[in-house]
């Protein structure tokens, strides 16, 4: 027998929970649209090395993946940043740089399910092509807090870093590139000691200091970092100190704006590709983030294509509905049934459906057979409260009659007059 | 190397392609909304016996079908109806009846691509569940209609037939369900000569000569269609008199109403669990349909539910923007870019962006760090002709400089009289 459950871990959603999932998603969409994005829409459906290539440990094993009629090994997405790289190495790498793309839909991951992590869920998120700038950045970043402003969550906090400077510091250690994502996924899953055992063991002193006080988050201005990383006498320390500025400009200039944002050293994120900044949206009532994301500067490269420095972020829909308890979907108007009482009327009743439609008034049909003093207790348990009654007389005088079931109050009303009579009363 | 290309059978979309997708979603949406409907989002990924059970031969053979990591043997959705019925059937038997749903989204079948077929394509549709009365196939039938009406295809067919009538024509043959829905199967691939052939040996002549003439849409008129099966002496004759007459009295409604609507007897659909009413969306400019439906009284049951006569129909939004060519998307509004000419003045360059945002003014934030006289033919090249400039001046006097790049006019502006000045220009 077929299960009415959907699969472990997936979800059903209709009615209110449905309209809460469409009214992010739109108020999304209106926001990076103001910004410029345009939509891209990918086939959920890839080839699984497309995901596997840099997605990192995490991502690599929780994939749904499965092999086709036509042989291929392919994957349900767990995410979209390397589907929109694909798209921009196949279709946009003549067009102007940057691009700006967003998009919206489900994602796949087989992972044990909790309160938070389905096994199919949404994201939303943007992705700015060719920019390094830490203008674009900052644009990632406002459009971030323009869209929980947007849906009244600010007391969201975003949570940044720079993962460029650990990257730095690893490659001073001259750790290969696996072995530094490796220790990027245990700061990850919080197993700061076991880093730490790990440097310890490699290291000398100073960048195993400067790792440990980044990892309990105990530099809290840029010029004691800037201090801390002086005396590297290393060639590179340039360009490390290049990314603790970069990392407190951007913290600064959107402090500046009463953006909710905090420097937190010790936030790495699950993806191998980040090179740059990186950001987790935390909301006080839940203990995982929300959104986040962060600036891929070689992935395209490592699909062959050019240079490419990009930056996005995603939002995770359903937890975003989580935190929103109190949204309420605005439903104010009074619904109307037309109510043909013998199948000679159907014809007429019909037309005035139409008429109400084209004019953007909702109105649903009856379509039960049963006697009008049957069908009012039916409309009022599905909240409607005004009924069209169309009878013989009514199509013989093109006229209606209109019943508020509520008042119970019954008007004849002519075919002319009624849009303007409905408006009145919805 | 990973293949930039999508799967063979997928697509990408972006940009005005994308945008004409969520229009063709967005009008639907709307339509279905003002008749009752309420939107069901359920999983892409189902058990694999949800749409095999009674789906037909072709889509059981198309399925993308695997085994999951838990052992389960699931399927990436075919069609959407199995998905509602099992959603009805989880959480809204204890709902009053009819139930009216909506759904958009993607559905997958393996099979060979060709023009206006793909692997992976969208379709939005409707279910009413729990109605058995002909104002219910009037009120599909009118919604599909008005869709139509309102991305102005009016020059569609809606071919309809009953598929009762061939069931209840069969079922005097006391043939089995099996070898019902196989001939109707062989309908539906044009094989007629086959079904005549195959029925020639079981049939009596009364019979095979109603077939024949069904198949070869021979019957024009209710009533010769009645003076047909007058004399075949069945008990179960009355039930086929019905169907027949519930047939042309659809048809003779809607024609009323200038649906443009047409009775093809030939017309057999693929899914096996049709029942009554069936209905396909015809345009001249392509041959396959866009559109279909049908009702499907038993489905419900078939999944051990209660008795729950249904009726819906799903739209292929790929098809239907194959032959909405002309459709233009608007976007008449001129496009701003704001510019900090430095580091020191993005703080004020995000302020001014956020004013616009929040006023519903769409405008970017330049990200090039390149000089002024570069960047302009940049932003031409991205259809931008307004640039707000904005300097150490500009920051410090509360201004902002306007440009017009296409009259090269600058003004420079107080952030006052920022908006009104924007919306006189755009």
């Amino acid at each position: 027998m077929v299960s009415y459950e959907p699969l472990r871990g997936m979800k059903d959603y209709f009615g209110e929970d449905a309209e809460k999932i469409r009214y992010i998603e739109d108020q999304f969409s209106k926001i990076v649209k103001k910004s410029g994005y345009i939509e891209a829409i990918t086939p959920i459906l890839e080839e699984f090395e497309l995901f596997a290539l840099k997605g990192g440990e995490e991502l690599r094993n929780t994939m749904y993946t499965f092999v086709d009629k036509g042989g291929r090994e392919v994957a349900l997405r767990p995410e979209f940043t390397p589907s929109i790289v694909r798209l921009f190495l196949n279709s946009m790498q003549h067009l102007p740089k940057p691009i700006r793309l967003y998009y919206i839909g489900t994602v796949y991951r087989y992972d044990e399910p909790q309160f938070g992590r389905y096994r199919e869920f949404r994201q939303a998120g943007i992705e700015m092509l060719g920019e390094s700038s830490i203008n674009a950045d900052l644009e990632v970043l406002s459009i971030l807090w323009e869209f929980f402003k947007k849906i009244n969550l600010e007391n969201i906090t975003i949570k940044i870093n720079n993962i460029a400077i650990y990257r730095e510091l690893f490659s001073m250690l001259k750790m290969s590139e696996d072995q530094e994502d490796h220790l990027l996924h245990l700061i990850d899953k919080g197993n700061k000691d076991s880093v730490i055992e790990y440097l310890s063991k490699i290291s000398e002193y100073k960048i195993l200091n400067i790792i440990r006080e980044m990892l309990y988050n105990s530099i809290s201005k840029e010029s004691d970092f800037i201090e801390l990383i002086k005396d590297l006498n290393n060639e590179r320390s340039k360009v490390l100190e290049n990314q603790i500025s970069r990392l407190f400009k951007i913290y600064e200039i959107l402090a500046k704006l009463n953006v909710p944002i905090k420097i937190d050293l010790s936030l790495v994120r699950g993806l191998a590709y980040y090179t740059g900044v990186i950001f987790e949206v935390a909301h006080p009532s839940v203990s995982f983030s929300i959104a986040g994301g962060g600036r891929y500067d070689n992935l395209v490269q490592l699909y062959g294509g050019p240079s490419t420095p990009s930056i996005g972020f995603a939002i995770g829909v359903e937890r975003v509905l989580s935190v929103l308890q109190n949204l309420k979907i605005k439903d104010n108007f009074r619904k109307i049934a037309i109510i043909p009482l013998n199948e000679n009327v159907i014809d007429y009743a019909l037309k005035v459906l139409f008429i109400l439609h084209e004019n953007d008034i909702p109105a649903i049909l009856n379509t039960k057979n049963i006697s009008l003093s049957k069908i009012i207790p039916n409309l009022l348990d599905m909240n409607i409260n005004i009924a069209i009654i169309i009878g013989e007389n009514e199509k013989m005088e093109n006229k209606v009659s209109i019943k508020d079931l509520t008042t119970r109050q019954q008007s004849s009303i002519s075919l002319n007059e009624l849009l303007s009579y409905i408006r009145q009363i919805i």
